[in-house]
């Protein structure tokens, strides 16, 4: 097989809930990856961070409890921490497992911000969950701030921010140029710090992309040949979960668009992995969307497992 | 002036102390490198980290007392997260200086892991203080699982970690691409993460890389035309803080050993940065090292201030 230029989309999975956790989770994918890698083939990774934000918000927030002239780290800030923190150690495992295999081959993350559009309607209905329970209190101080909570119930409460829809990679120059230097790059995680652009300035938003939606946008950007989504399942299914799953071999848009009218795809699981594949798709015609789990990623790339989407 | 290569080392008065203070500094500091590249020079910067690894190693500990189950991020892990956020308002500053004087030059942070050899002396005999205050009974514990402490009387007790020699920046190819796209990185923060190699795999070490030790380094391995270190003072002086202080204009490098022996350069402030020109200078003899404070760069750059160090 020829050498293609894929974009990887890591879940949650291969990044695991702790630190520990991550060690063990990330050695695990780097394996995956470079037999991607020793395949034949070029990646640019990018990877979810909810775990990893969460905790570094937690931690930044309960330091405001001890410390009384502490200012508290915005979300934009852990979110640029947690790139940090997940680059370091999917970076080093990759590494390790390329010199392994015998090939020598730089791997490098590249801090990303990407901008959101101030009037994207996700603001008007944040969706995405994050961060520490909280009690009633302190929820209410977060709404007298203007920010939104949600009530799990017995639970607690917890911040709810928007997930708009990624305009422009602010880096994609580093990116590009670390691509055509046959690189390999991990950029855009947990979807970019989102950024709004005020005058020349960017300036944090309260607001998470979806790794999936940045994917795509990455892979249209870079006319990559392949937008690689890795998550917790070895295919696209219809009936999902039911008694009539059933798993889907391959699939143009017209179809993807089809089973998404139906409602065969799960908001917030499923359904932005197929809207990022439409996005890239229709960027690029000839390109190839292929998503399985981490174990069958190898063989999905030879046609041999996984679903595969085209225009 | 044609235009050079620089490796600019930025100390911590560059950054302020605290998430607020930091948005502040770094806009004063983006607009000192704005100018350099706006007189025609190519930058690659360098940073400390010792206000934020601390604060988020502090926030880090403190989440483990009141999350039970939570694993401690390591200091590596701090300092990728240190990497991540630093780099984040560096980059975010310069690029919008840069637009502010119609200069379009895209501007990123490269995660960077240097490694030290494990048997460097500075392994027995730790110097660097890092961390929170620490009572008696947490020291001990630190003690127990061999970590070095150090009491600051009436304060408590802090944790300290050796300052080892960088031997190799692990992601230069990386660095060096994007120098060689004629764009700005933002590499080895901190000094960079300090990484034992144990066969394949880079290990986090508990150690701190002096940031002035990795500017050197970088400098030499990008054959940089001029290393600009940026620090609380406008001159090396000798004498300094004596009633016979006397800036220094220039030196060489027989000069410039002289002094150290004579002791006129203090440990931990002065003297790192003329042993990091003497390391570069010894790499790259036409090389020019300056050493001047923020406001004056661009004049040091025009041979107007600063100390000039010459081989």
């Amino acid at each position: 097989m020829s050498k293609q230029k894929i974009v990887v989309s890591l879940g949650h999975k291969a990044l695991g809930n702790t630190t520990n956790e991550q060690l063990d989770a990330v050695k695990h994918t780097a394996k995956a990856l470079a037999q991607l890698v020793a395949d034949g083939n070029q990646l640019t990774i990018t990877h979810s961070n909810g775990n990893q934000v969460s905790m570094i918000h937690k931690a930044m927030t309960e330091l405001r409890r001890v410390y009384i002239d502490y200012t508290p780290a915005p979300m934009c800030v852990c979110s640029a921490m947690s790139q940090g923190y997940v680059g370091y150690d999917i970076q080093n495992s990759l590494r390790a497992e390329l010199i392994d295999r015998g090939i020598s081959k730089p791997v490098s993350t590249i801090l990303t911000q990407v901008t959101v559009d101030p009037y994207d309607e996700a603001f008007y209905e944040p969706t995405k969950v994050i961060g520490r329970y909280m009690s009633a209190e302190d929820a209410e101080v977060e709404v007298k701030k203007g920010n939104y909570v949600q009530e799990d119930p017995g639970k607690g409460f917890r911040r709810v921010v928007a997930a708009p829809k990624p305009l422009s990679i602010v880096e994609i120059d580093a990116i590009k140029a670390l691509v055509d230097a046959d690189q390999i790059v991990i950029a855009c995680g947990g979807g970019g710090i989102p950024v709004i652009e005020q005058n020349h300035m960017l300036k944090g938003a309260s607001a998470v992309i979806e790794k999936d939606a940045i994917a795509g946008k990455l892979a249209a950007d870079l006319a990559s040949d392949v937008l690689l989504i890795l998550t917790g399942v070895d295919n696209v299914c219809t009936g999902f979960e039911t008694a009539n799953e059933k798993a889907i071999e391959s699939m143009n848009l017209d179809q993807a668009k089809k089973y998404i009218e139906e409602g065969e795809f799960e908001a917030g699981t499923m359904l932005p992995k197929i809207e990022a594949a439409i996005e890239y798709l229709e960027s690029k015609k000839d390109g190839k969307v292929i998503i399985t789990s981490i174990e069958k990623a190898a063989e999905a790339m030879k046609g041999k497992a996984g679903t595969v989407i085209t225009a």
